[in-house]
């Protein structure tokens, strides 16, 4: 049967070293994950009640395709909590996770041959969704010292339909400050582009809260979902705010591209937004990965490392280690147990040189694993000199 | 902020059938609701109990993109029961609802630009999806003789790039036998057009079974739900068996479009289908509703009708009683107290002179909506007469 060109997307990297780790787990192997980019916390247990419950009662067919009302106001407050920002329940549209939330944004956005901008490293699907969707991915090379973040100017110097911007970011879990934020919003309405704003790692920073879109402006997409924060990946369920003359078109599109979302996964994220003690608990114990990383890691070696404000990831440049990523994860796996992502997946040109760490494991998993990467790294180090 | 054209997509019209509906109900109105596309009924107890317990137990992260090894598995043995088809598990891909499935087959097997054919009438959302999706939908006006299906002729003179077809169809009901599938399939094999089978109302069906494309040739994409059948509309998770060279680069895709279907509606699904015995019961429902549907609607005056062979819908021509469907839907809610649809949704041109009547609803309900469906219309003879 025939094929598409569009559909010749890249394979995600990072399942090869998963897919690695398991066959080492299935011959008997302890393996550290540093590779995964979920909680290991289930949702929330009143999120879980609420369903159980719900299910004994309730056909759960269908929602509207905008979301049950009461779970749209929800959200709404959360940014009153959150950022002290009122917010128009009507422009809130529940999406399948953050990935549904990204084709419905371009396809209400952009027309095919558009260039949307999206920061070098930074999550791979945005590249793949936009090629299937039609739309060019325009690679901005950002850097440490802007904090792995798009500037103004590359609005302009890119010709940019679009910009995309995650903050905090994957890999690296740095943030846009509020005048970063600002200045890459005004150059953005100056050209008619555009702004995308990818929240989904908000409510997981250590020393100072991210700034949402909404906090400087109206006219953005803002896409956030129940997977990190809300430890809820599984369940696909995620949000969007649109300017309010955007919500009609919105609407109209996602009732075709997909219905609704999962009616039972809305029902849990309407609880999962009053589990503040248990979600905090998670966060508490992030933070004390984090500390532990940032300790754990240069003394491994690892100490070419971005600032890693928010999510639960330390991206490093290790580009003085090795010229190929893939091997020396590989490798690290192999000798140290402990997976880790190589950076191509993130960067496809400058990711030969780094890694990602994840630290959404427990507090005694990282500890083990910074253990074996320090003595993996020790003897590396002995047999290279 | 900018738009873009191609997210111009047509409003669904029932939608105004409903909120008129709603509205009427919120007056104290009594309504019977022959608009809506779904089952009335819960997702089987089995299911539900199924996911209680992994709630509990399983942390329901992620799961692979291509969906649960079990649930693959036993969607396979299910073309086994169902067709006595032998399947690979490898082939099948679980999916965010057939909506799901229909992005991620025009993204694998279409580029921008390219002719997919649709019957008319048909799902709306097909012609929408392709648009959004950058394609050409090809809008093919099929008869009643044809019972509502294209014909091979069609894809040659359309020029076709992919067909897709439904059977059991909606609105109509109608479906394709062996040989018409059979026809369908070589033709589009000799100009190399892909070819489409959705098969989301399976499992419906009232005098003979459903043929499935899979009986006829390996090279076809197949969709399919646990929507409808197995009663799980609002669950959203369906899924796609595709030939065994297009599973890798469909992963892919899948990786990037959705990362996974909702693991805890995967859980459902999978119990699912095991509960033959609470299907069965929801199937005789409409059996008897359907009987109920054939006798009473030309009783009533709308006797143009197709032969509803299976799903849940009756599509009746009614271009001897209005020019206007929309109007005379109105009218029927007003007077009659009976929500229908109007055939605009499914067929821009024709639609004009046609409704569907939904009977997935209960069977008292459906002896309810044709006593007053019969009343209304003999009222309307005798004003006109």
């Amino acid at each position: 049967m025939r094929v598409s060109r569009r559909g010749e997307v890249d394979p995600f990297i990072v399942m090869d070293v998963i897919k690695a780790a398991q066959a080492a787990e299935a011959r008997g192997r302890s393996i550290i994950h540093m590779e995964v980019g979920q909680p290991g916390t289930a949702a929330p247990a009143a999120a879980r009640a609420a369903l159980a419950e719900a299910m004994e009662g309730e056909a759960l067919g269908y929602s509207v395709s905008l979301g049950l009302t009461a779970l749209r106001a929800r959200i709404a407050r959360l940014y009153g909590e959150w950022y002290d920002v009122e917010l128009n329940p009507e422009r809130v549209v529940v999406t399948p996770g953050s990935s549904g939330g990204f084709s419905l944004a371009f396809a209400a956005l952009f027309d095919a041959g558009e260039r949307v901008g999206i920061g070098m490293p930074g999550y791979p699907s945005y590249r793949q969704i936009l090629q299937v969707m039609n739309l060019e991915p325009v690679l901005i090379e950002t850097s440490v010292a802007n904090r792995y973040q798009p500037v103004p100017e590359d609005v302009a110097a890119h010709d940019l339909h679009g910009l995309l911007v995650a903050s905090p970011s994957n890999p690296a879990g740095t943030m846009l400050d509020r005048d970063g934020l600002s200045a890459l919003m005004d150059a953005c309405r100056a050209r008619g582009t555009a702004f995308i704003s990818d929240e989904i790692y908000h409510g997981l920073e250590y020393d100072r809260p991210s700034v949402s879109a909404l906090e400087v402006g109206d006219d953005a997409y803002v896409i956030n979902s129940f997977s990190k924060y809300f430890s809820m990946t599984g369940w696909r369920v995620g949000w969007m705010v649109v300017p309010e003359d955007h919500v009609r078109r919105v609407e109209r599109i996602a009732q075709h591209l997909f219905i609704c979302a999962s009616h039972p996964s809305q029902v849990a994220a309407l609880a999962a937004l009053d589990c503040e003690a248990e979600l905090d608990r998670n966060l508490a114990t992030y933070a004390e990965n984090r500390r532990l990383m940032l300790e754990g890691l240069p003394r491994a070696g690892f100490d070419r490392i971005a600032p890693p404000d928010g999510g639960f990831y330390v991206y490093a440049d290790v580009s003085h280690l090795t010229d190929d990523s893939l091997a020396f994860a590989r490798e690290i796996l192999e000798e140290a147990g402990v997976a880790v992502t190589p950076g191509m997946d993130f960067d496809p040109r400058r990711g030969k040189g780094t890694l990602r760490f994840s630290y959404a494991a427990s507090t005694e998993d990282i500890r083990e694993g910074l253990r074996r990467l320090g003595a993996y790294m020790a003897d590396r180090a002995r047999a290279a000199g």
